[in-house]
């Protein structure tokens, strides 16, 4: 429970209302109740604001004569209402201190102030930062770094020699570290090539639920400051990831992979091996991409999406469209002669 | 071990044949054995109906003259093959009661039918119902709810604030109610917007290992009764799935999609974020949904495998076809004039 | 810390330099110190050789008198490589026994010489060969079946009657043994079909992080010798995977779908179930493959990547090719009158 004036003050919003007018959740411009703050921050719902049951609204001063409940105003609604949430997260935090059934080896240093879950082990070496979080039955392999404010929700396991930064969120069923996919063909058939690379990861990362980053072969698989990473995301060895990159769910890289900063990768794109992208690109979902991309701009590929009868019509063209294109070819020879 | 005749009392089928014969497993019609039960459910397999040596055929009436041994009328024999699996299946249960190596919060709520295993960790306010089965090595988080009936295998992870109903199945690896993936592009880069929403699961549902099921933004992620989920499926936040729909490996639902009742998704599908499915909509392997379905029926996309020299020709073609389109305007115009 | 002389006799190469020549890490060409050892397995990287600062050079003897450093010859540096990781891998092994944390069934046979960590559950009938390692916090369901050697790293999770050869990897988050999505449509909805097969698993095979292998639905899922599976792949119900056969992050297969020896499936690859595929075929990367294969070589689907304005063009021109067709068969036909 917080007041609007208090909640203008905090977060820099000019208020127009009663600065004493209580709110105690947040929600959506169409389900908000009396009690609860809302925002606007896409035009598209101004219709939406007009009905609003809202406390109040963030809303861009543009906005606000149009605003039939309290009103409080920024540039960036969106943003604005991004800080909000945090105040209004009921998410348990862990105590701190060393669950007795948690399993720490002597030689690791953990931080009075870090908080160690039930059945979470931390082997060897490993030195876990001032008011970091492992969650239960987490696992911190023998040497693995976690700077300060980090936490690992439960369940997450971090192999041998994975450093990740200050302020990183890792989400359950994540497996940071595990072997990259190296094999030699051998007489036999496959012979493992020993993964001896670390994983290290910067500051205010935030890796998804079951997200697997895979360690390096000869050097580290490296995450850069401020990339956030969404669930079942797969990135394999001596992958680089550049600053404030956004990777959302389901996406794949293969070995050796280059991001640049600020890119968006959307959900499912797939990215082979051994291929650069440079800053700036964004990717639409599903794409496959197949080489390196040295502008900055929007890629695609795939085809859209069609009623299957339809569809099946039209596949079948795709794979005659060799033939279709020298038969054109032909024809328009022969009006040209 | 059981014998035709109670077979079919306790089913319903009709027997044709020596109720006292007994049956001591399940296979199918090429591989079944004389102590095994076997069905014939698509005529296409007629065929192998002709040299089974099973004990007796679950099949329709109208092949009951073909059948070489024994057999059990019904009208829907794979059903029927559906509710004897029951019977022969041999997954060990778990003993009811709370494993003295499982850590239960003093508020939590555990039915004393209900069984937690070694290692599980079950926090404050979460209420377990009668026969609820938590695995080892779970974690059930703050004011969870699991409804009787409802399993978790070992591993699965429950953040706070999630509801399950009864009799639901979640397969290990499986995270219910890991943070949305929403940001807010700020100054510095991304701000976190705190994921306030839980997750609400109905009756009957069955969720696969390693799916990630992530919490509302603002409301809940809500998935009805009767859905079934398979392995790796990412449902990201607040999608809403409607009743009986299934969802095969690998798919992924981008934010705030909602999906009809009875539809079916087939593995790797992808769906874009706000956008809505109705109701009877089927979607085939490996298509991207990139905007609402408002008619029942199927749906598609993609390219149909070739050999991969044909293909490369023929891929190139489709990077051509607006122009491709071009000429062949200009020349139908030719022809016309 | 070694020395070149006895690299060269432990891996049969053939020295041109100081036997005495001390090596104490791996390195890639251009990155390696004067105490690395590299290797030169692609032409490609002939440069680099030239510039190499590195203690000595693994090669073909083709390029000895080019290398400015100390060499060792093969015919396949590449594999002299892979076998060379071993001996600079870092990664801790954990010590033999059964951690006082760990909760071991009195039934389960558990050989001396294997390593069960903290927090495991190994269940009743279970057996744990010679030199097997349990991670923590794994789980070891009833009657699973774990060779000589064979590692389960912390957090994978077999169900039972799971059973694995000798020296498998099975890396953290997979989970080997759930439910096929088997399901009946009933009067009520989806009726489940229990899963009464196991799964069975050879000798030498290697399964990434947060893969899943689903068990039988009546007989079991195969995986053979030799395979090499990646991260976040998804098996579905007896599929049967012949030997040697590599499958890359992201592939989804379906339910009773084979796989010959010898094949290759890239990364993303989608493969709808009851198909066969015949020993040596590869299929490249986020390909859909929706029909059997009988002839090896090599497959592909999809479209290429563009710039997305230049896409959608062309994308549209997709879901009209079956009318570009027609109208060009119409063209063609008046060309010939």
């Amino acid at each position: 429970m917080t007041t609007l004036g208090e909640l203008a003050q905090r977060f820099g919003l000019t208020l127009s209302g009663d600065p004493a007018r209580q709110v105690s959740g947040l929600s959506t411009l169409v389900e908000a109740g009396p009690q609860d703050l809302t925002f606007l921050s896409n035009r598209k719902y101004l219709a939406a604001l007009d009905d609003t049951r809202a406390a109040a609204v963030i809303l861009q001063p543009e906005f606000a004569a149009r605003c039939p409940v309290d009103s409080l105003h920024t540039d960036d609604p969106y943003l604005a209402f991004a800080r909000l949430t945090a105040l209004f997260d009921r998410a348990p935090l862990p105590a701190a201190g060393i669950d007795p059934r948690a399993v720490v080896d002597p030689s690791a240093e953990v931080d009075a102030s870090a908080s160690i879950g039930a059945g979470a082990v931390v082997e060897a070496g490993a030195r876990i930062g001032p008011r970091t979080v492992v969650g239960a039955n987490c696992h911190v392999g023998a040497d693995c770094r976690l700077g300060p404010g980090t936490r690992l929700y439960p369940g997450v396991v971090l192999y041998h020699d994975v450093h990740l930064g200050e302020d990183c969120t890792v989400h359950s069923g994540a497996v940071l570290g595990a072997d990259g996919f190296g094999f030699a063909p051998g007489p036999q058939g496959w012979e493992k090539i020993h993964q001896l690379g670390g994983v290290r990861i910067g500051d205010r990362v935030e890796i998804g639920a079951g997200t697997t980053i895979d360690r390096g072969a000869l050097g580290h698989t490296v995450i850069a400051d401020g990339v956030i990473i969404d669930n079942q995301v797969m990135i394999a060895h001596n992958c680089r990831i550049g600053k404030n990159t956004a990777i959302a769910g389901c996406v794949g890289l293969a070995g050796s992979t280059i991001i640049g900063e600020n890119c968006t990768l959307a959900g499912g794109v797939g990215v082979v091996g051994h291929v650069e992208l440079c800053d700036g690109v964004h990717v639409t979902g599903m794409t496959m991409v197949t080489r390196s991309i040295t502008q900055p701009g929007s890629y695609s590929s795939g085809t859209p999406m069609e009623p299957t009868r339809q569809w099946r019509r039209n596949a079948v063209r795709f794979s005659q469209l060799e033939r279709l294109n020298q038969r054109f070819a032909d024809l328009e020879k022969t009006r040209h002669n």
